[in-house]
């Protein structure tokens, strides 16, 4: 084959891929849409139209032509002729097609179809506080999820293959290293801030006039760097991003009138994931590495933007008379410190998505260690409810009252996505190693927040991480960036140096 | 072949017309975005995902597997085994599919590039008064639609074949017979008109809020039954309606500050777009008679609402007061009969858009003069611009200083749409002919708009004309519903009813 026949079929193969990639941008654009105002009585039609065009991507993607693209590129010597990015877009692409090639499509009609239910079910038994109702539909995914893996095939411990879907590279290995790490510190650091005075939190809950509370919302964006030219803000029930392509990656808020700033961190977090989909280099755009890299180093920009920077100290003593102007009258009387102790509370309680910074991490560590178990055979579906509830007390001290509050209270699981809830504490680890190499590299860190000039913190992260995409591995970037594998000690001390002084502990 | 098989291949061509459909939903979702309100910068990317969507649905609708369907369908044995309404989808797809078959893909594709460069040339020639730009690539435009013509045979004169794309079974022979009836009573009209006194516009002409502007179109919209939980309303520059499906009809409105009507009126005009596609029955859904039956049947319902309702002394009988009420103070001095006459106010202008009721069918003829005369080869493309100043001068009484606001106006040409300008007239008259007939089936028709309710009249429009989508032709609906062929004179007696009283005339 010559040069010129090779480079007509690697065009040919891009030209593929392409077409996948504008198949799922045109159905990120319908869910978008049905999820921000598309009319009630045109979405069954609609569904039929996701139904059409996602089959068609799906069935792109495994396709006998896919098929050969595939071995041809794959091939051991021809691979070594790619550049880094083709081989990475051939590597993607092959993940995918073997991952989806070993289920017989009847199996995985069926398995559509069951988590369908399931998340009916799931709804039913939550209002009705009823496992037993839930129960069959999470065994049947299990089992299902069980069989999966091993048509996939599985290294060491079973969940590291279902892990590896949302973090490529993660295993049970060491997501008990890091989080055992992370636990044995943060227990006894909350266990601290217990028997210390909680700070009024009673300014946070008047009535916010929505308007204004948008107009914040949007003067903060746009502080940060969110390009409104390549986005949009909207209204959701449920906040959040979606990246249909670089230029176009549009992100949802609620406004909650009893709620001074569950929109605006709402707004900053969802801005964490636009930075980074905005900024992913251009000559990746219409290929299979044209998104983040993974949910846990996606989650870290998050959490990056919205706690290490929208919680802290310096963000606010730029920020908070603009807030104070912005709603006039009501935080007349509210220190700005008090402000700053008032968002950073943190306490255990029994919702995740409610959870504090602090927290949050172990409601995280209670569903990985009781998926782990369930995949391993050591617990069984039957037993979840009182499994839930003792890691609670062991590591929160305290237990819900109603399943619905406790097991319950996540759809994840009846949605099948097993190996998913590591990413948000990830996340976490991911943005606290990335902090401490960004204050190296910015020395001015901290005066650039109080500054409001975020620009050189974005270009940093811009070069170091989101232009990549997913064109490197999270663990490569991670290397690259901060010179060491994820170390959880970084969200230690991170976590101790922020809540020690807040709640006056030595 | 059993009842079985032949049922089963029945259901095989419907899923595919479906499929053709769906591509086609979601490129009008992703229109509707790119005008509403998508960033920028993410447009050319979406812009791929267009072509790519439109390509399939394209080569869906040529491919060999529709050829066989349709050989198989149209055999005038098996047709006849077909219900109505198969016999429609097969007759419809058949057309398009001929259509498309007829004419070279390169030969089209060269048309497609044409057009595009011919707008952004029209755009420049119009914005630089220079008709010698546009001239060649007009010129090309009409030598290329000519051999389209003689590629897809014509009957008659060659100009018939353009019209049926637009308006099924229009012809030269008809429109010359009708459009010269409405002249010959028009154009006198207008002569008596200019000699009495003009009523006075200036209150129209304030500051309104654009709020008000807003929540008064709203209103109204409630009022007419436009049903928000099958549609929406939204801003663009250039107001449009877009059916999706008959659970999703949206519009969008342009609001002028400086303007108390114009919003309004559009948006009622788009609203009688809407009430007919949202109003297509059920049965219709996902096959390609799932849409107005013409440009100039969905044009009558337009014009219907917007003048036979909108423009009506009941209609503001019933509104004005919540009109004054909507903006306080600006218009207390105004009475309801001073704002009446404003409204309808007509006089000879350069510019269709800008144009009233009365004038605009003259606009329309002008331009279905010139096109017949065009592909008649009795006109030259180079001696357009004069024919156009001749003819305004001849049906308006005036003349454009400028070919900017002579032959430049209007981008139909540039796009290559000849044929479509008589839709708007054929609205005009198709509406006073529906008009009629309602006031005979519906007696207290001005009593049901000096009350506001519209559900009766509305009811009626379903039952005989918006259900039926396009599964009767433009012609079957008219004689069905009024009892005749197309027949100016109703429009003729509209216009004189109107106006002459406004006017003073006896």
């Amino acid at each position: 084959m010559s040069q010129t026949d090779y480079q007509g079929k690697l065009d040919e193969f891009r030209k593929y891929i392409r077409k996948i990639k504008h198949y799922e941008e045109a159905v990120g654009l319908i869910y978008w849409d049905l999820r921000t105002g598309a009319p009630k009585k045109g979405a069954s039609e609609r569904s039929e139209v996701i139904g059409e065009l996602s089959t068609e991507a799906f069935r792109l993607s495994v396709s006998d032509q896919m098929g050969g693209y595939l071995d041809f590129f794959s091939d051991a010597a021809r691979i070594e002729e790619l550049d880094e990015t083709n081989r990475r877009i051939v590597q993607e692409a092959k993940k995918e097609f073997d991952r989806s090639k070993k289920i017989p499509p009847e199996k995985y009609q069926d398995y559509v179809v069951l988590t369908s239910k399931a998340e009916s079910a799931w709804e039913e038994a939550k209002e009705k506080n009823d496992f037993a109702m839930f129960q069959p539909y999470l065994e049947k995914i299990v089992e299902t999820n069980l069989e999966f893996v091993e048509l996939w095939g599985y290294k060491g411990h079973k969940y590291n293959t279902l892990l590896d879907m949302y973090e490529p590279g993660m295993t049970v290995e060491k997501l008990d290293e890091v989080f055992g790490a992370l636990r044995s510190e943060v227990v006894p650091l909350l266990a601290e801030i217990k028997k210390a005075p909680q700070p009024d939190r009673s300014f946070l809950r008047q009535t916010f006039d929505k308007e204004k509370q948008k107009h914040f919302s949007l003067f903060i964006l746009k502080e940060l760097g969110y390009d409104f030219e390549a986005g949009r803000l909207d209204e959701t029930v449920h906040p959040f991003a979606t990246g249909l392509n670089p230029g176009d990656v549009r992100i949802t808020t609620r406004y909650l009138p009893e709620d001074a700033t569950s929109a605006l961190f709402g707004t900053i977090h969802e801005c964490g994931h636009a930075l980074y989909e905005q900024n992913i280099s251009e000559d990746l755009i219409g290929t299979n590495l044209c998104t983040g890299t993974s949910m846990g180093i996606h989650e870290s920009q998050s959490r990056f933007w919205e706690n290490m920077v929208g919680r802290s100290r310096e963000f606010w003593s730029r920020y908070y008379a603009d807030l104070q102007r912005t709603f006039p009258g009501q935080f007349d009387n509210v220190s700005e410190e008090a402000f700053y102790r008032a968002i950073n509370h943190t306490e255990p309680s029994l919702i995740r998505i409610e959870a504090d910074e602090l927290t949050y991490n172990l409601h995280i560590m209670i569903r990985y260690e009781l998926e782990k178990a369930l995949f391993s055979g050591e617990l069984k579906v039957a037993d979840l409810p009182e499994a839930w509830n003792a890691k609670y007390r062991e590591y929160l001290g305290i237990e819900a009252d109603t399943n619905a509050e406790g097991v319950l209270q996540d759809v994840h699981w009846a949605g099948g996505s097993f190996g998913y809830f590591p990413s948000y504490a990830l996340g976490n680890m991911y943005a606290a190693q990335f902090t401490n190499t960004l204050r190296k590299e910015i020395p001015a860190f901290d005066e650039l927040l109080a500054k409001g000039d975020f620009a050189p913190i974005k270009q940093f992260l811009v070069e170091n991480i989101y232009r990549y995409g997913k064109s490197q591995t999270p663990n490569e970037i991670v290397r690259r960036v901060t010179g060491e594998d994820l170390n959880p000690q970084y969200l230690v001390d991170y976590l101790k140096d922020k809540y020690k002084p807040l709640y006056g502990l030595s």
